[in-house]
């Protein structure tokens, strides 16, 4: 990589974080370019040169968080996901940016619809994988994995959401590990 | 009631609709007060006499919203939470509103966030009741009723979300009833 090209890169990274925080703050509807471009000390024009509109930057924002996400060299395992819930935990921008464009995803002509949309679609059949590798084609319960994913996939999200606002009375891994219990896993040592 | 208070009343209510639609529509922060009057055929003037500022008629919808919730007459069990759920299914308007809502809330100094707050720590509370009844101190998995109700919160939460994004491929209401199978409930017939 040349020098320039290094600052390139480096200073879209900082658009991005900068990005992140003012979408956590003030979702994406209310959030400016304007407000971003001040945050990493550019003009507007600045800021166009590296993203031509505001959905190019939000599509960037959403593809550099799922990045975070992704383990590297393969699939989840369902104590992964417990773990991935404890990091998120000690992440509360992230899950505030994710939460908050979930919430307007669904609302009419988003441009994160189709991101939100596809992306439930991969995780739900990414969490049936996970489930079968653990439980094979029933759970204890007597669903299948299909049927569990949307489940897990909702509580997740969830609880972010009760999390978010009552960080102090919502204990997010926990719940979650009360979760991974009623799928049939062991309960964890010292739980409940 | 009055014939002009029950005009006054019936406009009142005419405004919370186009209201909702328009929180559906565009969320909190993109909904605009001129776009509410202009759906009922008032002026923005007229729409402030009912409503004067756009915090107030967002408080009318929150509380309008909460009361068709409620359950006349006493608390909830937990078999009606899952016509709650089918109910929830043909009123994907009212869903999507409350989405929207939620994921807003969690923004900075959103107006809305004590009310998720305060109404998130009442929900719990009241699903630690409806467990309790159904299971007494402890669920078939060994949780505790104030222990699960957060995951019955959540997973209605999160449902909500995948099905308004992808209709034809989450089946709420299913997808709910193999939650309380897990959490120790009969499969209802027919059901996996």
């Amino acid at each position: 990589m040349t020098t320039r090209s290094a600052r390139t890169a480096e200073r879209r990274a900082e658009i991005l974080r900068a990005a992140l925080e003012v979408i956590a703050e003030r979702g994406y509807r209310g959030a400016s370019l304007a407000a971003v471009a001040e945050r990493v000390g550019l003009t507007q024009q600045g800021l166009l040169h590296h993203f031509p509109t505001k959905e190019a930057l939000l599509v960037a924002v959403l593809a550099e968080r799922d990045q975070w996400d992704a383990v590297p060299g393969g699939g989840w395992r369902l104590d992964l996901l417990g773990q991935l819930v404890e990091y998120n935990a000690m992440r509360p921008a992230i899950v505030q940016t994710f939460s908050a464009l979930l919430g307007e995803s669904v609302t009419e002509g988003h441009p994160a619809r189709a991101f939100f949309t596809e992306r439930y679609a991969t995780v739900r059949a990414s969490m049936a994988q996970v489930l079968r590798a653990e439980y094979g084609e029933r759970l204890p319960s007597g669903l299948t994995p299909e049927r569990a994913a949307p489940l897990l996939v909702a509580v997740m999200d969830g609880l972010q959401y009760q999390w978010l606002l009552a960080p102090e009375s919502v204990d997010m891994p926990e719940a979650f590990r009360d979760f991974l219990t009623l799928l049939g896993e062991e309960p964890s040592p010292g739980g409940n």
